[in-house]
């Protein structure tokens, strides 16, 4: 069934050249004059030589393979970075080698020493579960993506700036209350600058406001039952007031709006709203939804330039010893829509 | 940097086997006895021996890599697909190399030629670039989902199935009028089907109908406002008739929706509406929105079990005459929510 199987004896034997001739040709063209070059060139063409890189990776030991490891592919903001981070071939020519954990911290370890038994060059993580610290004891480049980094590369949202975006959007719209709606993010994790940023601004300007960390379940239907009841709450107690709410993410932004028009057949003057990520949902809904976005494309780009000058540095005879995890932030911007206007 | 490079030789040294023995156990462990088995199982672990499978590929031609080739992964849809198809690792073992192409035949060929070079042993193609006669060229396993597929294997949705169940719905719903909006399919595509199972309903009930084929834009924008003035036009044409419209796919179901509430404040009682897919954004609505549901768990099973069905065939000392390429279908499942109630 194999299609023709062309061996550097066969293009030797076909150019009139020697096998170490053909060899230096793949391994280090440059020591070939440009015509010698182009008679090989021409004549693997003409063989229909398949390259095999499997072959080339046991000659000198780079497979081009870089593992990613990401909780899911459900939410957007996975898979729309997995979609940037592919695309990250045309520049650079790693080849990825996916895995979807799920948040099991046993299984994501068993993907792991799969990916190393294939000699991946490098990996991304965009998974919780392992702390950065044995993450960072596997001695191969890493960089993290949105979450505990202490011991690894990383690129994040600036969530602190996000924070302030947010709150400064809804102290501009006149709120008589300011409310944060969010999970119990550990003060670890990146994304708990939303809230740090949130209390800031809060703080700055001397404003009424309500900061509610609380479960908000793991499924859709769950997120729903939980924030429709905070917005009964809400409605309640600050009714007459102006509410400026800032969720934690457009998903739940979007479960707000859409329940308040239930409630109110339009969503009140007295109601103004700002998801986080700029997902479809944001754009898409009912009302379309202020939000922060977080720049997935630059995220994507940063990750794979620290990762490669990693890589590369580790192919050199006498590499540099490591300074310390390098940690980027890329700035979030603020889209203002129809949920925070007049 | 490299971490401890355990090689044969020292494991041999260790166990006080011969290097052929170490081969044995790791190529043909049942040549060996179970008391030996774990005397070698047992110095691997204390030496920290970390396999090295590119080194297997060579020895037995087996990568165990799967390419996929996904147009984008911005649609849920094939996010959720690709979501599902790595998860078969737990069952199967196969590594995924992704590709996203990005509807550019020349660049999806170069991704063709990049995996075939690291010897994949089958493919996953989703991206309706290059027809299936090229790809049933490469003489490797390949299956392809919801695509033109004269010439290879493949799994699809019973589009006609899904065509049928959305008209029978509205025609449940006592509608005056049925209307669908699809871009102008080509037949051989297999989502040409949800045009003729509207078709044959509409035929079979001798029902009012309209079939609107329209070039609806390639994004969310110019689909908003494809659709906005579609519905503008249906809102006048059948003004004071019960509409029944059943669109393509969810999105644009969403949008017609947003677009009708935002015009008359309300779902009117005279708009019935079904989507497809069961994409999130159905469930997420304002209103809850019907649709067929994809059954994309399965979908993603029957391509691996097909593919993996025939990577094992190729692997046989006489692999048996192919039959022709095997097309699976795949019933979707109607879940009727809000916007069809009543």
């Amino acid at each position: 069934m194999k299609s023709n199987k062309v061996t550097f004896a066969d293009i030797a034997r076909y150019t009139h050249f020697s096998k170490t001739t053909i060899s230096r040709y793949f391994n280090d063209p440059d020591s070939l004059t440009l015509e010698n070059q182009q008679i090989i060139a021409r004549a693997l063409e003409e063989l229909d030589y398949k390259e095999n890189k499997v072959g080339r990776i046991l000659a000198n030991g780079r497979t081009e393979f870089v593992g990613i490891i990401v909780p899911n592919l459900y939410l957007h903001y996975y898979s729309e970075m997995l979609n940037q981070i592919l695309s990250s071939y045309e520049t650079y020519g790693y080849k990825f080698l996916v895995f979807a954990g799920n948040s099991n911290e046993e299984t994501e370890r068993r993907y792991i020493r799969e990916l190393l038994a294939y000699n991946i060059e490098g990996m991304i993580v965009l998974s919780h579960t392992i702390p950065s610290e044995e993450l960072a004891s596997y001695h191969i480049p890493i960089v993290t993506i949105e979450r505990e980094d202490r011991y690894t590369c990383s690129v994040n949202t600036d969530n602190y700036m996000g924070g302030i975006q947010a709150a400064s959007l809804l102290y501009k719209n006149h709120c008589d209350v300011l409310i944060h709606i969010n999970v119990n993010v550990p003060k670890e994790v990146p994304a708990y600058g939303r809230i740090q940023g949130f209390l800031d601004i809060c703080a700055e300007h001397s404003l009424p406001h309500e900061l509610i960390l609380a479960d908000l379940g793991n499924t859709y239907q769950e997120n729903k039952a939980a924030i429709q009841k905070l917005a009964g709450y809400l409605d309640e107690k600050y009714a007459g007031q102006k509410k400026g709410i800032f969720l934690s993410n457009d998903t739940y932004a979007n479960i707000l709006l859409n329940y308040l028009i239930q409630l109110h057949g339009c969503l009140r003057d007295d109601y103004r709203i700002v998801g986080f990520d700029n997902s479809p949902i944001s754009s898409e809904a009912v009302i379309p939804t202020s939000t922060v976005g977080q720049q997935i494309d630059k995220i994507a780009a940063a990750a794979m330039e620290i990762l490669v000058e990693q890589m590369k540095e580790r192919k050199k005879r006498k590499p540099a010893p490591s300074t310390g995890p390098i940690h980027r932030v890329i700035t979030p911007v603020l889209i203002s829509r129809d949920t925070t206007r007049g």
